[in-house]
């Protein structure tokens, strides 16, 4: 069985990362709660916008993330069950690219390159289950497709949902 | 329709520059009919080979392959018929991930970064058609394989065979 999943928001924490840039900089208090039902450039004052949307073409930013709770221990178990495959829409950042290779290489060395996608659009990946926080990747996806909650995802219903990786250790291992 | 196409050796030529590589550190005259049946590094004697090996570690490799001829023209008016994505096996080098990148944007430029997939195995990919020089990535398409003729394969059999770009335009346009 062929599993794929994603990186950001699912296994690399870029909400945490966008608010302890977003607070260091504006000296603010922004929790991940705060942003429930939206984007982090959604839950800042409009004006402060463009600085969100800069910080992923910052170099560093994606070598930089904090792995999702979890992760690790979870998919090192689920890849003796399943041929896992870490596919992430990179291409809209090409800096991401490299930076996110040597982030697996860090957090994730048992997946190795050729179990790595960086795309631009996941509807052409063929397999069984995909677990994605975004409703564009899950819903084109033609397996069994189980939305990850993330702040922005907790109002898109439709989808199997796994609130974290115990949650997904209990349905596939 | 979704169409594949893979870059080295079908759209960019990496045969053309091993070669002028060698010939320029060795004071050589190798030439790509010399290759036919195998790799640029088969072509060389042994103790020259691991330098064709390193090439690809080489940053600005990539980045400087020349186009494959034809390759534009066809790939631009393929566009206007089918979903044509570009799907490289680039994970093994990571130094080509972004060059790969920049040298779509300049090459093909109208491969916007949405249909751009670089990747370790191309067995994930669900699609139509798949163009590749590759016996193994061929093999477990799914869709209609097209072998793209290089050097290595001109002794694989079992396949519907494009020369050239040209033949790749009588096929498919």
């Amino acid at each position: 069985m062929t599993l794929f999943i994603d990186m950001d928001e699912v296994i690399a924490d870029t909400y945490r990362a966008h608010i302890k840039l977003y607070n260091k900089e504006f000296g603010e208090n922004l929790t991940a709660e705060d942003c429930n039902g939206g984007e982090v450039w959604q839950s800042v004052p409009e004006d402060r916008r463009s600085r969100i949307h800069r910080h992923c073409h910052e170099v560093g930013f994606f070598r930089a993330l904090p792995p999702i709770k979890g992760s690790k221990e979870v998919i090192k178990e689920l890849t003796k069950v399943y041929d896992v495959f870490i596919a992430s829409a990179a291409m809209q950042f090409p800096n991401s690219l490299i930076e996110k290779h040597y982030w697996l290489d860090e957090h994730f060395p048992f997946i190795n390159w050729k179990r790595r996608i960086l795309c631009g659009d996941k509807h052409i990946l063929k397999g069984d289950i995909l677990i994605d926080d975004r409703k564009y990747n899950l819903e084109s996806f033609e397996g069994r497709s189980i939305i990850f909650t993330s702040p922005h995802n907790i109002n898109t219903n439709g989808f199997e949902r796994v609130n974290n990786w115990q949650e997904v250790a209990e349905k596939l291992l």
